[in-house]
């Protein structure tokens, strides 16, 4: 298949980009010393999985149950669920553990912590969990000094569980953009993961795995003294959040949207694409951020910036393109009805979840069709 | 299958608040005397469509053709894909009409026009065609009083295909909140499309069909001389934008989030959810109207708002519960780990599309799967 056969909105994985990004991570991380962990909650993808896997990660990290069961039905064994597990999504993972899945799972609280052991007790498997620990103040987790720690890691370290080891995911890195300020936050993110299992190792309850990381402080982390595994997610594809967060540049985002131009508003200088929010996402992540780039950065097919146009609005199959800085009174002419444009997006974990499937372009003119998945 | 049995996110459809939203269009339809041609885009879904048709829609519209495809397989012959034609599409348009679909296209240039006609005289089969018209400069089309507005309709009254009329989607509607200026921009797109209309048959042209809507203008409008068919989409479950702009109550909101609590920001007053912004889609259309309600509203699960609370953030997988007025120091016992609560959306046609399926719920705790599909 060739890029003008697939009809548009179509999401274009650029393979070669793919590939350095996942190089690049590995290679970091191997000169850290420090076991990979790649979150695929950003593709769904088995390729790109395998890809990650062929590069050097051990292990996946997973956001639902879900994408549990399909890369374990595709071959990864070793999965971490990261989301604080409940009550009712049990049996679902015993189903997995009991299939042979090696699932690690988390929790923050000791009513989750008692509830797994006491289920997997009833049911005569050992759970692993881990402990998220709370190194930002922006999500959920046990802060390192809290007390409670060491009461949720006794309560794991019974029968129908086995404590694991702490992680924790530092989400506030995507706030900031200078070199300095990442660093720093991860430092922040190890020193308090490593003195939570320093303070569990010190109550007598064992803690093998220390697990750190976002794309940004996994990419600032200069030394990850006491951790042992990192992991990330959207650096597989980068987007326009993380070129503002300042850890990527626009040549390395691998994700973007092919579209066409299906009409346009001549008066006010805008053409009309045929990707919407329905094909971009209601991402605005860049709102905030130094750079604004409304709906997503408009490129010609080759990958280049339209340097000034923005994607400025977005309907459900509708969307906007303008030169937000010198309105383009020849809009018509300089992007006619058929134009075919690549808009490259805010959040790739966002925009990728409204396809069914990635069109990788391998080369210059050669496409494969990678499934993914979604829901719950 | 029971509310208990549900695994969380869901995306759960009250049957009974979308039964009397679709009866409440319909026979506001019926005393003005235009025929009701849904926008299936919001749910696109069979069942959700089956009950609209049953309540007396004539034909559906559709954003995609992939919307075309799979309604048409279920038995939808009618179809308006009402989104602009452009050659790289016409392949799966052909392929539709010549299995039998009475599919409609719409264009809103010359170039379009010629192409259809072109590609229809081609493959020896007569396009269907509307123009649409801007009659309130949001988004696209020709405006009512335009010279090409002819020249477009004569492009489309030759062989390959047919003009069969006008169409306008007052968009800007979304943005207002009072009934006065909902009837009076209801009538704007009312006289804007009959304009349209008229200018076309004195060329000589036919224009059997006037085709208005959006669902705040469909429910404002006062009277519709001149128009033979409304299209609306979002009415058939509602949502916290429609309730901002004054069309609905909340009582009225058929579509609502099922979720669990797996943690709490204790010190923060948060309750942390299953809910992010996966489950709700990022879109945040009450952010510029009168009450901003976050990424949602949360409710307890006979659907009354937990007055004061909001879905304050969102990650991937994580939404933060938080009254926002009087931060909740109790809210661990409030909302212990594992409740369920609902949350209403800011855009049902957002959050819905994050779903495989919907679970209906027909009555007081009788659940139905009704499946739903995506991407193009």
């Amino acid at each position: 298949m060739k890029l003008d056969q697939i009809e548009t909105p179509a999401a274009l994985i650029d393979r070669p980009r793919m590939m350095r990004n996942i190089e690049r991570m590995q290679a970091h991380m191997n000169a850290l010393g420090v076991a990979f962990r790649p979150h695929v909650k950003t593709s769904k993808c088995v390729d790109v999985a395998r890809a990650q896997r062929d590069a050097g990660a051990r292990g996946i990290t997973v956001s639902t149950l879900k994408e549990a069961e399909q890369f374990f039905a595709a071959g990864f064994s070793d999965i971490l669920y990261a989301v604080g597990m409940v009550a009712s999504k049990l049996p679902r993972a015993l189903a997995l553990k009991q299939s042979g899945c090696d699932l690690k799972l988390i929790v923050d609280n000791l009513e989750s912590a008692r509830g797994v052991a006491e289920f997997g007790r009833l049911h005569g498997v050992t759970f692993e969990v881990w402990i998220e620990i709370d190194t930002d103040g922006h999500r959920s987790g046990v802060k390192p000094g809290e007390a409670r720690l060491i009461d949720i890691g006794r309560a794991l370290h019974q029968d129908g569980a086995r404590l694991g080891g702490v992680l924790t995911h530092a989400g506030s890195s995507y706030e900031l953009n200078t070199a300095e300020s990442l660093a720093a936050l991860a430092e922040q993110e190890r020193a308090g993961c490593v003195q939570a299992a320093e303070r569990l190792r010190e109550a007598g309850l064992p803690c093998d795995v220390v697990s750190v990381g976002s794309t940004p402080t996994a990419l600032a982390a200069r030394h990850l003294e006491g951790v042992t595994e990192v992991r990330a997610g959207v650096y597989v594809f980068f987007d326009l959040v993380m070129r503002n967060v300042g850890v990527c540049n626009m040549a390395d985002l691998a994700l973007s949207v092919l579209t066409t131009v299906i009409g346009h508003q001549a008066d006010k200088g805008g053409a009309i694409l045929d990707a919407g929010w329905m094909a971009m996402s209601r991402d605005r992540g860049t709102a905030k951020q130094t750079h604004d780039y409304g709906y997503g950065q408009p490129c010609t097919l080759d990958g280049s910036p339209l340097e000034g146009y923005t994607l400025t609005a977005a309907n459900q199959e509708h969307g906007i393109l303008a030169n937000t800085g010198h309105p383009d009174g020849d809009i018509t002419a300089h992007l006619p009805v058929g134009t075919r444009l690549l808009i490259l997006p805010n959040h790739a974990c966002a925009t990728g979840a409204q396809y069914p499937a990635y069109h990788a372009r391998l080369g210059a003119d050669e496409i494969e069709v990678w499934d993914r998945f979604y829901g719950w």
